[in-house]
Parts: structure tokens; C-alpha cells; sequence
């Protein structure tokens, strides 16, 4: 191999380095941002053709994203505003990244963990935000598109898991706890764009939720 | 330095920096399989020479490693067959890894953390596994080499350290709650190839599990 | 560009490369210290100007830490010694990184989360020390330097955000649950050398723990 040949090797694998380290830094950020309520900065990690799959709804687009995100979700945990609430907790901690960036470094897949904690205290209790400390386990199966050179959300596939309390841990969880969406957007007016079909079904359910990755040793698909 | 020789060291330092990033994949995609009682697949993960270290037990080959998964966890956590079982929850997250490939790029460990979740939906419990709902913080400092390019795990050795429920926390928890095992194989069916001298002790116990790697300002061993 | 000039590149983005991935190192080692009460080796972690960011105080230089941590830590936790103590828990896990080093690759930035576990078991309880389990989430936003090529922690600002105990979790944690310092060293033997001007206060409060990086894609100070 020539030494020209040899940089430019480099400089894809290198390439393709700092796309990984870019991705979860992306999703790290999302993570944080969650945490705070900061659902415009949540908005704007996405492409403008990205698309968030939510239990059983997908949301299309940069625009569906804002109907769930700064719609939705600020509606319930935010009080209609960006940014925290004093007394509602809604930590988003996320882990375990594998993470699998494509040959052409235009796109790439990443699976990660969530280990939720969110509630309301005792001294923000109210009639319609009662005391509550709910935990809830995660899983995130996601797409990335680079566009003039930054990483974005494409497809944020975000499975919940198990749902729990402090109080009765996830041994008691009803079946279909949080049900699936049923209603599309505008009959909903944070509904999403459309059913998914065959949506997984929350705990006691524990189907595999897809790998986007072969096996590390084998290379074999797993499902 | 010459280019070339410029050249040759980037090649080094990236290759290094690609294995790190290969172990943390292999050991997180390992988790990921855990969860969902993917014994093979993680089976599938060792080298043939590999070995487990578990609760006291040495399991040898990859041999020694199906006994252990796809022989005694198979059988206490999945009825026997590959894959989850509807309320039985097995969450494996792993997280804070500090890896260390060594310069031959043929060879490295690593250290991780665990935060396991695990028991039985009410849904699912029977008169042999009745509703449980336990945690466990555990310890791997892992072994890892090289193989015709392909990074597997040479020795897992994970330490259990807290053991504890949802119900109860881990204040209470007996010491040597799950004894290190007493019993080879083939006497245990299950059991390890052989017992590991001085077995580290469960939760009241707090001794340091030790890190593989040096301090890394000072560069003094850390015992 | 020349040859050269695409190797000097490859260079300073490799580098930059490492250094993230040394900071993760770093900080994920000083987790697993504090987990056993290594509060010698915690403090040498810090460079020599080094500062630590605790509960509304100030602990300026080596010395500083020395005093917060193989001071104050070590006389309330490890019973004086440096390492573990039988029935005393100090998990310290360490997650999520985003990690942003300096063009000139001499300083650093990153957020980290923690989500911490710790407490007392009742074979370990006294009247001084009795059964405790509390759990407590955080944050740290953290500046390191290279000195002599090696990174170090420059400054280290912890913000413990929320704090419960397994028994009744976090939604009835009253206010200003852990006061920030008021009392400086030496009055305080332990003590901090300042007290930070308007420290962040704990749980139910959830205003923002400033971000150190800019948003990913839009490339906004987020505040």
C-alpha cells in the first residue's frame, strides 16, 4: 500500500471514530435535555425528515417530534413551559451504548439503555399531579443521519420496558400499563402520525427488541 | 520521523483505540444478551480457550462457559429453553468501563459495573418461583484477546458485591447469601471445572476487587 | 493538502480522540475509588491547582480535596483509614459522559452522571452509624488539564441533584436536605476554603446545571 493509500484508510477509519463518539455524545445530550424539560433543544436534535416510534405511535418529522415532545410531554410534565418544574423529577439517565456506524459515514444505528426515574414531590403535589415515584426501564433502538456534517436523530425507536414504583417495585405492574396509541393526530392533538403496527407490548411482556447489530464473535443476525 | 514512520504510529494508536472501542461493544452486546436469556449468543462470546469466574467457581473452555449459561442459568431463569420467558426479568445494564488494551493489540482487560434488576411478575409466579423483585451491584474485571481479528472474551470474572430487593433494600441481606460453590463437576452437573481459592465474600463484606490497571496520574499499582 | 498536512491532521484528531477516551478513564477510575474509600488516591487524581465544587464550598488545591476527601469523607465514612469498612456501602457509578476537549488539547470539559448508593448494614450498625440506605442522583460538570501529557482533574463540580432512601424514595426528601457550607477551614477543620456564591440547592429544586458544551446541532448555548 502506498503512503497515500495508507492515510486515506486513516482518515475513514479515524472518520468513522469520531462519528461513534459524536452519536453518543448526541444521545448523551438528548438524555440531559430530557431531564430538563428543554423539549426545543430535544426538537432540534432531530433531521427535518426524523421520525420518533413512542409507545405504539410514530410522529413524523422534525414536526411530529414537536407534537410529542414540546406538545405532549410539556403539557403533562412541564406545565406548558421549556424548561423544569420545581418538585417533578424526570432524571433520563442513559448507558451501554453500541453503537454502528456505516462504511459511507452518512448513517448509523445505536442501541442504548434507559434507567428512568420521574415524580412528583411531596411540596409540588397537587389533585392533578398527585404524589408519585415511578422508575421505568428502557431501551432505545435508533437511526443518525449526517447532514453537512453533524450527526442527527433520524429514528428514535424508543421501547419502555418495565414500569415500576419506589413503593411496589415492577412485580404488580398491570399488563398494557401505559396501553399502546390508538388515536392518530389531528383526532389526538399530540397523537401521532400513525400506528405501528405489531408495537411491543410493555412488561410482564419480554419479547427481544431487535439488535441492529450481528453478533460481535459470530456475525451472525440474532432475533 | 519520517511519514512512514509517522504513518505506522497512527496505524498503532487508532488500531488501540478501535479495540477499546470493540471490547466496550462485545462486553455491552454481552449485557444485552443477558437480558434476554440469550445463552448461546453469549456462549458464542468466549474464546474456545475462554473461562467464567462466578460465585466461586472456575468454568473452563467454552464448555465450562455453556454449563454455566446455557446449562445452569438456562435452567433456574428460562424453563430451559433460548430466550426471555413471559414475567421473568433478568435486566443486565452495564456501564462505567475502563479498558486497557495492551500495546501488542492482541490482549486487554477491562473493569465494569453492573446494576442487575431481576424476579418474577406476579403473573408469572408459581410455588417454585414466587413473585421476587432483587437487585444486584456486581464488579467484571475481564480478561479479552484477539483472534484472526476478532476480539472475544478470554476471562469473565464477575464479582457479586450487594445483593439486595425492592422490598427490603440491602441493609439486611445475610452475608454469603449465595455461597460460593462447594461442588465440581460433574458432581454438580452445573457445577464449575474448579473452586476458585480465596473466593471473594458477598455484601456485608467489602473488600476491594482489584483493578487491572494502574492509577492514572501517579502510575503506582493501587492495591 | 500534502501528505504532511494530512498526517499532522490525523495527528491532532487521533489525539484529541485519546484524550476524550483518557477523561472517561480518569473519571470512571475515580468512581470506583470512591466506591472503597481510596480517598488517597481520589485526591491524586487532582492536579496540583486543582479545585473540588461540594455542597456550596470551595476546596482549593490538592490540599483542599485532601481535606474534603481524606478528611471530612474518610473521618465519616471509612472510620479514618484509607479503604473500605465492613457493612458501610459507597457506590459511586459513573455514566454517561459528553466529553468536549480544547483545540490546543491542554484543557477539557465533561458532564457526567452519578447514581450513587450507600449506607449502613445492620451487622455494621452503632448508635453513631446506624442502618441507613439512602440512594442519591447527581452531576458532575468537570474541568481537566494535561500536564506532562497526562490529564488530570482541574476542576471537579459536583452538584448531588436528588436524595432518597429505599425505604420512602426521593418525593419526600424535605428541602435543603444537605445545607450547603457555611462555615470555612479552619474553622471548619474540615471545611471548604470559600463558600460558592449562589450554590445550587438540592431536590425538589430542579433549576439547570449549566451545560459546558453547545448544542449538538444547532450549536446554541443552551441555558
Amino acid at each position: 500500500m502506498t503512503a497515500e493509500d495508507r492515510i486515506a484508510e486513516l482518515e475513514q477509519r479515524l472518520g468513522k471514530v469520531e462519528d461513534l463518539l459524536a452519536i453518543r455524545n448526541l444521545q448523551h445530550a438528548y438524555g440531559y435535555y430530557l431531564d430538563k424539560c428543554l423539549y426545543d433543544e430535544v426538537v432540534d436534535l432531530f433531521a427535518e425528515e426524523g421520525e420518533v416510534i413512542f409507545i405504539g405511535g410514530i410522529y413524523k418529522g422534525k414536526k411530529g417530534a414537536a407534537r410529542l415532545y414540546a406538545g405532549r410531554f410539556r403539557n403533562n410534565f412541564a406545565g406548558g413551559k421549556n424548561g423544569p418544574t420545581f418538585g417533578r423529577l424526570l432524571d433520563h439517565p442513559i448507558l451501554q451504548d453500541v453503537v454502528t456506524v456505516a462504511d459511507d459515514r452518512v448513517t448509523a444505528k445505536a442501541r442504548f439503555r434507559v434507567l428512568m426515574q420521574a415524580g412528583t414531590h411531596q411540596l409540588a403535589a397537587t389533585a392533578q399531579t398527585p404524589v408519585r415515584q415511578w422508575f421505568e426501564g428502557g431501551l432505545y433502538e435508533n437511526d443518525y443521519v449526517r447532514e453537512d456534517g453533524v450527526w442527527k436523530i433520524k429514528k428514535l425507536f424508543y421501547r419502555a420496558f418495565w414500569h415500576g414504583t419506589i413503593e411496589h417495585g415492577w412485580a404488580y405492574t398491570p399488563p398494557d400499563y401505559v396501553p399502546n396509541a390508538s388515536v392518530t393526530y389531528p383526532e389526538d392533538p399530540y397523537g401521532p402520525d400513525e400506528l405501528l403496527q405489531d408495537a411491543p407490548r410493555l412488561w410482564p411482556d419480554t419479547t427481544t427488541f431487535p439488535f441492529h447489530y450481528r453478533h460481535p464473535v459470530t456475525g451472525q443476525e440474532v432475533t
